[in-house]
């Protein structure tokens, strides 16, 4: 079965990557919206963690969207929100059998509801798969540490390839720099650089 | 890093074994009142599959207290709740890393909440993993048919180690074997007998 894999180079969707590895014919898919060259970043991890990888182009009125919520809002969270089930919705359409994303136990967003799930389903026919839903922080930092070779550090200094470094650039494009610090708390991005060792 | 996954011989628990095995020294722990010898189904797929095994005892009186429950509801969804959370706690105590079951996302009971979980891992330090918790009914059941053979049929003629069967014959024990009709409605339930050849 083919599953496409909504991918950043980050450590949780890598390792999403992994738990699926067996059981499906996983292809990375990194949604961009053609604003920078970061989705390149997931390429790289893409090709030395030996998965398929395609990159595709979200609807830029998407984007606008979330930057106009973010701004709004004064946080991030209903704008990354927007961004991510219309990412999903992409991937859902590119044909696989199954999708799946990165997203934790313990995150608070991106969020996907049971109801909003099975409508992804029902309405493409397909499988959505979230493999780290069942497990907490601590046990994906346990894994990764087992499994991958890790950079972290602020949002601005780190290779990545999720939305938000687009959505950082359309900001500041927009509304100024400054917005960055007023919509963004600074919190710590990671970039898979491939496997450890031990793997 | 050891896991003891709470495991009944179907068709979930052993999907659930299968996605952790590649990051986890799984042992399959099947928990039981001492009622019935069922648990011995679970041993003899956990052989066939070449997981090890460990047999745990659970307190009687979470048995009792499940079956009244279920008497008084006329329903077992909350009876089975009560000990499903007793055997977590159980396992957990048993000196594993990680601990995990079958539950998948579609299941209404048992339900293990966020906070639930997290309380679990804090008490206990140690991870509570729930590795099907991102899968829906469909997609359990396309991996189970790529991986697994199994039997299904209704309650009462499947081999299986879950703790409906020997809650059905505390249930006909002490309040009359028709009470088992009433409680419980018809439904499936699986057992898995080893893997596919394509496996």
């Amino acid at each position: 079965m083919d599953l496409g894999l909504l991918y950043s180079g980050g450590k949780d969707s890598t390792l999403a990557a992994l738990l699926l590895a067996d059981f499906y014919d996983v292809t990375l898919v990194t949604a961009h919206f053609g604003v920078t060259d970061d989705w390149k970043n997931a390429r790289d991890t893409a090709e030395a963690t030996g998965f398929d990888f395609e990159a595709v182009e979200l609807d830029h009125d998407a984007a606008v969207t979330a930057v106009e919520r973010m701004v709004e809002d004064g946080y991030p969270r209903n704008g990354i929100q927007h961004v991510h089930l219309h990412a999903l919705e992409t991937v859902a359409a590119m044909g696989f059998d199954a999708i799946a994303d990165g997203t934790r136990r313990d995150d608070r967003v991106p969020t996907v509801s049971r109801a909003q799930a099975q409508s992804l389903e029902d309405r493409h026919d397909i499988d959505y798969i979230v493999p780290l839903s069942g497990f907490g922080r601590g046990a994906v930092d346990r894994l990764v540490a087992a499994t991958l070779d890790v950079e972290s550090g602020p949002s601005d200094e780190i290779r990545k390839a999720d939305y938000e470094a687009e959505l950082r650039t359309l900001l500041a494009r927009e509304h100024g720099a400054e917005t960055i610090d007023e919509v963004f708390p600074a919190h710590e991005q990671t970039y898979v650089t491939g496997f450890t060792e031990r793997r």
